[in-house]
């Protein structure tokens, strides 16, 4: 169950003793929440009576507070102004690795000039190989920071360890939480105690059932914003580097409140496939996708052969727009509204 | 290499015997098609120099009748009037089970109304226990022609073995071939010797060119109509019945010419998730969907979760319009002009 | 629940009668079995009264013929002199396809130097393509007739189609269903009955419950005599060309009384992984192994990277007698007896 | 390549400089080796003719350290005693979770008493919720080194994030690194850096590569002692928790020389397949094997279902070393030794 706090009580201490007198733990998740494991009805009356308390939530899933069941309504997150979670799509964009600053500042122009809204880049790269060049670190950071000063997009790149975490959410409005890092739980906690935007990606073999309760790791340290991002699953079949797994955008829009985005760059591996792909993943209802894309693909330092040039790019978003409008005509008045 | 005859030579023994002397093995194809494996360029010679011969196609991959390589245009398949394959999508839709006459018919109508292209329903049924309800069999396909007189629409039914073939065409448009039996090549051999378009679903476990392989062997029958249905692969997740792999679609577009449809049913499971999924097939680049109807699916004698109402089926057919016609604006005009 | 009857019964019309006027549908599976699905009490109450009943059992499992509900003790399957079932573990071994007469005689000659109990051959094969060879059809299976009379080594081939079931049952001891053809329900039910022994593989997706449901489909055609072979699934792995399964070994032991043996030489798909594999495999507990062997594995007409030489087939035979000897130390007397 | 330096030689930087000076990247992997990716003549030549440099090991596997290549024999690692990779097989056994002192000192002298070798035990927890138990932490730490010092059996425990490995190194013997985080680099190199022997289990959906190249991580800080361990992957069979791919050993073993060893707990998820399948992966090659045990495993905090009373772990070992034997018949005098 989830226990809901009136805004005003400054401290849950008392809440907490009183479940664990009624031999239960409570988990605090945020300033007015309290997790229990569970839905016992006798301590639901208990703490139901409590004057501190609103609310009592009882929850089938294994993932109270990123259910739909705790929380009906759609998360939208709002970055800098940018809308996560709205009918409006969410483009996220930029290069696998950042290069150089000249490189990530005309990325970061052109995803600006295209319509985009977040500019992604690889700062910490986990790679396959400790002998693969790792990513310029901090000054890969710094450089993004100084793209983000220039277009007014946010930013988002990814953190590999606990350690990291203060230092990568000091340049950048989002973290990212690779594939492999799904179920890194000291890392998910320390990015939900971060309080910056977090998003989440599934891992490889993430079912989707594994991937909402690491999503409740970041929630159940007090942190709301979480995107899940779908970026292909492993599967037998080899034509594609990875297998997008559309289905699960309904299925998580089903299951839980936060807004999923997906990555057809990852997902398929070949750049001829991305644009179709991201068309689909809109149709298939998801709140963004974020794709990587380069002045010059076959120059790019990782990830070539996924890696869209801005042309490509431009055709995707207009085709992911155009999808957007047709499910969603609203958009397309926005839209004119914005161009008038 | 494919080997193209004119279209004036009247039997192509001469050419084969000619590649048999030469030392390669040549099958003949349709009436003026002949395959020989691999590329040999002597043979290209000789053969290229025969005056029936009207060109001679070198082809890597190892589906040659299925490449664009051989063939760079879309196949289009006209089913009594009805386009697949075009921009236009095809909609296919009907019970997972034929039940009766009434039902049949009742779901034709519904088909047709909402603006559906080609009625589907099983009649002979592969079922995992050998005591649960195999198909009303001829009985079934009776009742389909009958709800085709009624409404127009083209059938299309599963047949499972080679000596059903015969039986199966008498009756239907389009003979399905279901997942279970993509790699069942005596049954491919003798759909594609009927000389009916073939719709050919994807295996469980079926890699994208294994199955276009098992495409190649209907096409050596002589038989160019073939149409690939993805409909869910197996993978790790439980939280959908299968996988419907989307990616499958711009990928089979890239490497072949026949016309690729989604069936979200099977390929998620779940009824409230077969919409958006149907979108989203349409998006990637689908040349249709398939879809399992019923008038009561809580009532329905097998796939019940994951068919669809009329209500839904509706508001299913619309979103898929929606997308094709924001990526296919010339759909639009040709609607309009249909309802005017 | 499956209803057992008196052996005198020489008819089980008036059972089947009994049972549809309760309102449920009977299978007659054998001269004395009928399945009804379902474990309805009143239904078992009033069969259980008839005098040509001797027992009924009611069954949970969904294959109820294959399941150890039903047949608590092992099947143990005599095919001329040769036990499939018991502790002494068979080796079925031969060529991928059968290429010529003496090719043949002089691998069965080395199966049977070593120790092993079955000949293999493929004479009608499956292929991905439809321009690769196809097999020897009949002459393959004359070809290994003569090589049993000259060994008195019983054959095993596979068949592919319904049609072609009485033709193969001709000439072979053990009918094989292949891998792609695991849910060939047709070719099941013909196989079934053709009244010989069959050995089932797994399909390379299908799931255990699949298998024995699949197994099932022969059984119900009275024919008892079904060896079921795990012969690897499909994954995400490409280090070997599938991955062999040998916890299905265990797992299908636990629910059925069915005999399974293993196929390393398709499970890993190459031959220096093949004598641990099938090691291994006798280990978890199979009955027995079927492996490809050729005098010249570089020169062998298919699957030659996974197939032994006669020395590494020789090695393996001791490994997995060794292993066997090893858990069953009953065996090592008896091998004792036949050596003396 | 790697670059065996003499090991008279008290620093790597002069090396180091003139890898650089000839345009390449020099990794150093321990006092004496550096590793270099590719293998340039030119610079084999170069850094072939230093003074320094004892060898020059050119490798095409993309994990050098890790490969048959640069170390052909087989790694033998020594834990207190205990010899890891030699022809005896090791077992590894303990409780999922350190529940109790009392409880684990039990648990320890029934593994001493059946002969095995190392005890396992689980103090801080990898949790698919975070509001599970997630171990005792250092005070289970502390607990096994009681239980060590009682039976003089080395200890391993996970490690969960780099900041923990100091700590956990101060206790254990073996740092084990679970499932979820083979591919967590920083964690990687943490345990590398060490020193401590690491046992590094298979992702979910790790690849023979991927693994291979994760232990190249914690080579590539200079630790030679990396044991392997298969414990499952996950596949699309849902009969067993994953799929213990004992394939994985004899490849391994081809292309390493790492130990490996097999845990069928995790592999197959239910305690009555966990001695077939011990069996099968001492058959198939493997170095030994770790499982759960538990005195009482009904009442196990964690992993019940698949965790061994000691009756049931007795015999697993009696059928594990009744295998090594019969594979290596040197053992069985060389434990007549031991019991004289």
């Amino acid at each position: 169950m989830v226990i809901v706090l009136s805004s005003k009580v400054k401290e849950v201490t008392h809440v907490l003793d009183r479940i664990q007198e009624a031999g239960f733990t409570g988990y605090q998740a945020g300033p007015s929440t309290v997790v229990v494991p569970g839905n016992d009805e006798k301590l639901q009356e208990i703490v139901g009576a409590l004057p501190q308390v609103e609310r009592v939530v009882p929850i089938k899933s294994p993932y109270p507070l990123a259910s739909r069941e705790f929380h009906p309504e759609n998360t939208v997150i709002n970055v800098r102004g940018q809308i996560i979670g709205g009918s409006k799509p969410v483009i996220m964009a930029g290069p696998c690795s950042v290069e150089s600053l000249d490189n990530i500042v005309e990325i970061a122009q052109a995803v600006k000039k295209a319509g985009g809204n977040v500019l992604r880049g690889g700062a910490f790269k986990p790679r396959s190989s400790p002998y693969s060049f790792q990513g310029h670190g901090e000054e890969g950071l710094k450089m993004m920071a100084i793209a983000r000063e220039k277009t007014g997009l946010p930013i988002i790149s990814e953190v590999m360890e606990p350690d990291k975490v203060a230092l990568v959410a000091e340049y950048v409005d989002i973290l990212q939480i690779g594939a492999r890092n799904m179920q890194n739980y000291p890392l998910l906690r320390a990015a939900g105690k971060s309080g910056k935007p977090v998003m989440l990606k599934r891992g490889l073999s993430g079912t989707i059932e594994e991937w909402l309760m690491a999503a409740e790791y970041i929630l159940a340290e007090g942190n709301p914003n979480v995107i899940l991002c779908e970026r292909g699953i492993r599967t037998y079949e080899t034509a594609t580097r990875n297998t997008l797994d559309l289905n699960a955008v309904p299925v998580v829009q089903h299951l839980s409140h936060l807004p999923i985005v997906v990555d057809p760059s990852h997902g398929v591996g070949k750049a001829q496939f991305v644009r179709p792909m991201a068309r689909a993943g809109i149709a298939a209802g998801a709140a963004g996708v974020i794709v990587e894309i380069h002045p010059n693909p076959a120059k790019a330092w990782s990830d070539a052969s996924q890696t869209l040039d801005f042309d490509e790019f431009n055709l995707m978003v207009d085709d992911v727009n155009r999808v957007a409008s047709a499910l969603h005509p609203e958009l397309d008045s926005a839209r004119a509204l914005v161009h008038a």
